[in-house]
């Protein structure tokens, strides 16, 4: 699947994935009232609303680029309505030939972690049938637990051609507090500890654009940390968060990427998704253009990035 | 919550929280029939047959224990119906007035923090209604991002008297590989000092009990660190996993607790929810009763962690 990924982000000349994070004030009026008319302005409302709303944001963005990224804490908090309507989502990406990166940050150990690895990117078996059942192409995974955390995940990459984004160094303003400790008497910060044993651990993994199937999460907010970790991970593709809405410009992410223009891909959720309520197009798209106003800002983030690169 | 936590520890004189996770090869052949002939042998029939397994299993021991442990990634494998099956599982706990922690061991941030800590400890809105979603009392997290992917969780706890278990140092034969680095030059390994700053971000927390609202996961199968550990952190509680199917005994982990028998809580889940499978009870016990199988081990374990406290 990371072959396929590069070759969509070649396709479309566009390294950025759209964050399908969505909240309920950022969805037009017009798509929750028939939401909540037809199933109650509950859980089940709010997660078909959410549904309807990524399918238009789909619609209207599919052929732009390689990759949807949809966040699984934004449909778990409406309980198994929203976990449906994620499982929704993802399939109806799917039918778009989108590759799916599943937002879901786990980490667990032993049957814990085969558990979610074959939920999420295997098969799940009962009696004799099985079952494909959240169906991400990626997933993303928290490496606390070190390698008996990753490796559950490992045969079902093998088998099915999945792969997984291990967090490594993260957007957020207090991600220096553990990420940044330097390790065993040296000056080695954890991040970069951390980015070497995600590289060891693809090793195996590579496939034949050059890049492992085990990725890893590097923040966008950390320029010169970027550039770090591009130079210790030469095999590994990054999903960059931060960029947009967290504060991180195109230059600032620049050095995740290869001189090749690949090597990363940027993560934009509230800018494209709630595009219509920026003041950038707020004034040339109404609340029922919401999905045009999303398709011009990932035009003009693809834009963006392509300038840097 | 963390004082009921430490009353019923009290009253049941047992530090001992029941791990609901099941399998479906724990299942007894009958409760599987019964599911798969009415829901099909599919995602819902498994949901099915976890719930009316797991139901039969706090029949027969919640007057003996204080809390029960599900396992989120047992059920969200099969789905939304698994989902929905981890939800009613906490709504029948409940009922019998057990403390739930539910062990979803989950890391993000900011808006995405938000969204789990309102669904399975807050409330979520919809419109100008308001939800209690999973409804557990305890969660666990793990804090490899920082105080900002904990303290969106924190405004919980204190509304809705709540609280969390942060994982410092995890049972698994990898967890040195992260956990036991050391840490900016000195000999302080880097789940001390973890544990330093989960006790520190608990300190605005701290119960009538002499307890914080912010716990610590901390493996059973590390002796002298957890000693260690104990010392480090006086008013956190800890929720200790690996006794029994893990290799820890109940000598391996007496340093978790304090001289009064408070301090921890200690998982066992195969153990007593498939003790009807193991030599020790399956003389004892036929495959329906494995219900009372599971009351004899919590009482079996009791036994042997108080002879240790």
């Amino acid at each position: 699947m990371i072959d396929i990924l590069v070759k969509k982000i070649k396709v479309t000349k566009n390294p950025t994935v759209v964050g399908l994070d969505p909240r309920l004030d950022y969805i037009p009026k017009h798509i929750k009232e028939e939401a909540f008319d037809k199933y109650g302005a509950g859980l089940e409302g709010a997660a078909k609303a959410f549904l309807a709303f990524n399918k238009e944001i789909i619609d209207a963005t599919y052929d732009l680029i390689p990759a949807v990224k949809p966040q699984v804490a934004m449909y778990e908090q409406y309980g198994s309505a929203g976990m449906q309507a994620y499982i929704d989502t993802i399939a109806y990406a799917k039918s778009k030939d989108l590759v799916i990166i599943g937002d879901i940050k786990r980490s667990d150990i032993a049957s814990t972690a085969e558990a979610y690895s074959d939920g999420h990117i295997g098969r799940v078996k009962v009696e004799s049938n099985s079952f494909e059942v959240y169906k991400e192409d990626f997933i993303t995974l928290n490496p606390y637990l070190g390698y008996d955390s990753i490796e559950p995940y490992v045969g079902n990459c093998k088998s099915y051609d999945k792969g997984m984004f291990v967090l490594v160094k993260t957007s957020n303003p207090n991600s220096g507090e553990i990420q940044d400790i330097k390790v065993n008497g040296t000056d080695e910060k954890l991040y970069e500890y951390m980015g070497k044993l995600v590289s060891k651990w693809g090793e195996e993994l590579i496939g034949v654009e050059g890049y492992s199937k085990i990725g890893a999460v590097v923040g966008a907010t950390h320029k010169e940390q970027g550039i770090r970790l591009r130079a210790l991970m030469p095999n590994t593709y990054f999903l960059v968060p931060g960029y947009g809405a967290q504060g991180a410009t195109a230059s600032d992410l620049a050095g995740c990427f290869n001189k090749d223009g690949l090597g990363a891909i940027v993560n934009s959720s509230r800018g494209i998704i709630a595009a219509y309520k920026l003041n950038k197009y707020k004034d040339n798209y109404t609340e029922k253009e919401f999905a045009q106003a999303s398709r011009q800002a990932v035009i003009d983030m693809r834009e963006d990035l392509n300038s840097c690169l």
